[in-house]
């Protein structure tokens, strides 16, 4: 499979609706249809979990309910079986927490006229000075 | 090709070495080597070089001859074409600049016995607040 043209306007589009399902509590659960049964991976603060199952039970255990969220950088590069390489910079904060840096890494696989979410790797809180 | 079990070791071992090479005005030119002539992909502060050449044009032309660096994190994932995904958090200062946070990603693609590193994605300057 080539290279997809498209690599920047398909990552920009999926961030997009990624946040849009995962900041709203009532569309979160829908995050599974994202993710492949068994062959996604997800490394959440170091945390390794395989499956839509097991990155769900992740997902879901987060209790906040309000998420203010600002994404200041999103870099797609193009991978040569289809897919596509993401990673995220961005601020969020979670209900009356204070607001914190983070890092999250996308790769899609093709499937279909679609893709899931192979990879993601998710950090949050990085710091400027120690 | 399977995934590879030894991801994590791989990964924090290629970061390692990467960056012995990389902080070492008189080394850093030999980072060629790990990049292929035509199908790896940098995004630089999301300026997007492929090749070799182009992306070690870029690595050449920054000046800076002593970096001080902290790594916070190393997140790596095994990919199922036998690829390793690498997040990398840290904190770096050159010369007498102030230190910042960075994120970088890199996608090692297998290569005979060996790797060659097919996609990386470099950001500096994260911050928690606006």
């Amino acid at each position: 499979m080539a290279l997809n043209p498209a690599y920047e306007a398909i990552g920009k589009g999926f961030v997009q609706q990624y946040y849009a399902m995962f900041d709203d509590p009532a569309q979160r659960p829908t995050l599974i249809n994202l993710y492949n049964a068994e062959t996604s991976f997800m490394t959440f603060e170091g945390m390794q979990l395989q499956g839509a199952v097991k990155i769900m039970e992740k997902l879901n255990s987060l209790s906040f309910q309000k998420i203010d969220r600002v994404i200041t950088a999103v870099d797609s590069q193009p991978m040569f079986d289809g897919g596509i390489l993401i990673n995220v910079l961005g601020r969020l904060k979670a209900d009356d927490d204070p607001p914190h840096a983070y890092s999250q890494i996308f790769v899609l696989k093709p499937l279909g006229n679609s893709f899931y979410c192979q990879h993601d790797i998710f950090r949050l809180g990085i710091h400027d000075t120690a």
